[in-house]
């Protein structure tokens, strides 16, 4: 993967006209705000469109818009657009295969915070990963927040946005990887092996790694708890568990 | 340390008799935003008491303070209080006394992120740290942000705040403790006896790790890099260390 040296700015798109254009000339929508109660012709096409491009919908009162809106002009709808590009999973294949190295892949499933998202691709590219893939549903995408947050990542390391991530997984095996998810209850990490072409996959800040993935996975990988709370931050957990797999990597 | 039970919640102090009154009381401050420009005498004891009590003081515009305000009446002056009572060094002594460990403190130079704050503290709790120790000046404090975003954390593991962080690193060294600093240019981690009693320290998320401090620590352990940006999000690079350190403890 060549730096690529992507732009990192908000992609605001205020007024139903704006957004439908926007949909229609292929733009990636991350995020739709709609006034609630709204049924019109335009934000209907505009509801249609973003159910087709899976982007999340959150229905908010004018108050918020207005809050929301640069322009003063958001007629009842306000999107966030990527403010980068999505990489191909063939892509961080690719990006492995150039630096002689067996693949190591993030996934994500469902991280709902920008910051954490930032941070994850952050800590994905100086833990030497290849890639991060994330969902195309619910989670939060690559808005100005998460590129900010990244700290330059994204300039470097490919993220690909998929349709269904237990099929990614179901796919990526057969290129011989292997899947640890993060999960109470599964075997602590320093006795797992996690070397060779791994994917590890982080679930969402509250409600942890989805069933159908973590049944995909091969094994799940717990990290030892010797304190009161439940659970570490997300992007923390993502940062102790990439490292244990470089650790094991590199010095194993 | 017993479990705590410390409520939650914002302490937003507006006007200027409020302010002046919290600090005659002994209120703990973390920051005060006073508006730019305003020199009239109740300003002027506001910022002597600021100084006296080492708040952070940020000069702010007429806009913003009505944005913070939740009362419509904040004269020129907002403070924010601690959401948290502070710990004192000894309380975090003897809390790993009570448990038969040896000290595992961290120390932070200067965290400014109330979200990493709460991520640290976060952390430590789960890292089988014993305390964490903030410095007065400039750093954030315990916010009701830093309270949130600990998960909880806040109620088990003890805070002391202090005034110079290298005199109580001083202090710690007769207590036995050893110091180890995250920098670019150390020992690798791996490759360090990180074991015993052994405090943690983690700089500023801009400028890292301060001279003084740094050269009051015993070693200076270093994260590997195998990407191409140039650092960790401070909690992430306090989550691995910290982690390291558990492994070497419980894992000889």
């Amino acid at each position: 993967m060549e730096k690529q040296g992507f732009a990192i700015r908000e992609f605001t798109i205020e007024g139903r006209n704006a957004v439908i254009e926007a949909y229609r000339s292929g733009k990636p929508i991350d995020k739709v705000f709609i006034l609630d109660g709204c049924k019109d012709g335009p934000i209907m096409t505009i509801k249609r469109e973003a159910a087709k491009h899976d982007t999340m919908i959150k229905y908010v009162s004018k108050e918020r818009l207005d809050q929301m809106s640069d322009t003063g002009k958001h007629q009842g709808v306000i999107a966030y657009a990527a403010a980068y590009e999505y990489a191909q999973v063939e892509d961080i294949l690719e990006n492995a295969r150039k630096k002689g190295e067996p693949p190591f892949i993030f996934l994500l499933d469902n991280i709902e915070d920008p910051h954490n998202l930032g941070a994850i691709i952050r800590t994905a590219n100086l833990a030497g990963a290849h890639g991060v893939i994330i969902p195309k549903n619910r989670a939060v995408g690559l808005t100005a927040t998460v590129a900010r947050t990244s700290a330059g990542a994204l300039n470097y390391t490919p993220v690909a946005k998929v349709t269904n991530l237990s099929k990614t997984i179901e796919e990526l095996k057969k290129e011989g990887l292997w899947f640890v998810c993060a999960d109470m209850g599964g075997t602590t990490m320093y006795d797992l092996n996690l070397t060779g072409p791994i994917g590890l996959v982080i679930g969402n800040e509250g409600e942890g790694v989805s069933r159908l993935v973590r049944e995909n996975c091969d094994m799940i990988a717990s990290i030892p708890m010797k304190g009161d709370i439940d659970s570490l931050n997300a992007s923390v957990a993502a940062g102790v568990l990439a490292y244990e797999i470089l650790r094991q990597r590199w010095n194993g």
